[in-house]
């Protein structure tokens, strides 16, 4: 069996921004070696997070209108004495998830004809990490 | 160590529709031998999901109107000015949950007495396909 | 290649409660013997979940408030005409995740540093359970 483990690493210029990194995760399921096994991808900072799905603009725009809807900026969250101001950041992350794992088949992500991963950041413009473990033979 | 793939095709009659498949899981897991792992299941398509929930077909109206309240169908989304009709059934799907982790103890699925595993289908009546992947020994 | 298995308990003094568990969870770490690998943590029952955020009490009574507009009790759900009263626990649970999977690199979790893992109760004060998996090497 083999395990390897690799970091991802964002600074994006846009408090919040999604980042397609399917082809990243592609060259570390080479560089690893295994050709059965599994992949985990997970963001390591709790305002940030990982996704699977379309690599549309237009739904990305649509994915943003409406986690502002459902968990908005600039309430008056209780997570702001802290002197924070990026609770709504943490419920955001909490709908489009913290990580996925991938199923790696024949020696590739086995992944569906639309499936794209992203890293989803929502406080940005400082260093981020995720971390990919994979797991196979 | 073992790994396994098996993939469940599934083509809805209605738009959206729950499946349970906890048995074509547990027939799975018995296929591949292995007695100590876990399993991936995963949708491959970006309008469909796999949770984990009860088994009361009460509850499984209210997740439909709940989803439906949360991430209406018929809003003027961005995504289909590309001619697509089907943002509401990616972010629906994004609620539930593209995949699952279940522990294999024991030769069988350890689930808790309520734990049933479903298919969630937001964008059907069309061929769709989720992946099973077994890791263990 | 060693899987190992331990269980969780939770029988909470409120019907809502989130406890942090990463304590636990390095413990069994340790314990399993695993120094490369990766660990699933996932609720046995369908109306607790299993969630890594900040363990900032001000936070978390942000996500309970939250829970409560997303997902609230006291509707007229279907569910309750089993004679259950908490379909409001089985959709937040659903918002806050059934599970996670963490990743163990040099014999210990690896997290980022503001990483908690938290069991989130949705219908407690009686006996719950989680499951813990470990596999790798």
């Amino acid at each position: 069996m083999k395990v390897t483990t690799e970091y991802l690493y964002f600074n994006t210029k846009k408090r919040q921004e999604f980042v397609r990194i399917t082809d990243d995760l592609a060259g570390i399921v080479k560089k690893s070696g295994v050709t059965e096994g599994l992949m985990l991808v997970a963001a390591m900072h709790i305002t940030a997070g990982v996704f699977v799905n379309d690599w549309e603009n237009g739904l990305i725009h649509d994915f943003q209108v409406w986690l502002e809807k459902l968990a908005p900026a600039g309430l008056e969250y209780r997570h702001h004495q802290t002197g924070e101001d990026n609770a709504d950041a943490h419920l955001k992350r909490t709908i489009m998830g913290r990580e996925v794992t991938l199923p790696i088949t024949n020696g590739a992500l086995d992944l569906g004809p639309w499936e794209q991963v992203f890293y989803a950041e929502f406080d940005g413009q400082r260093k981020k990490r995720v971390v990919v473990k994979v797991m196979g033979e």
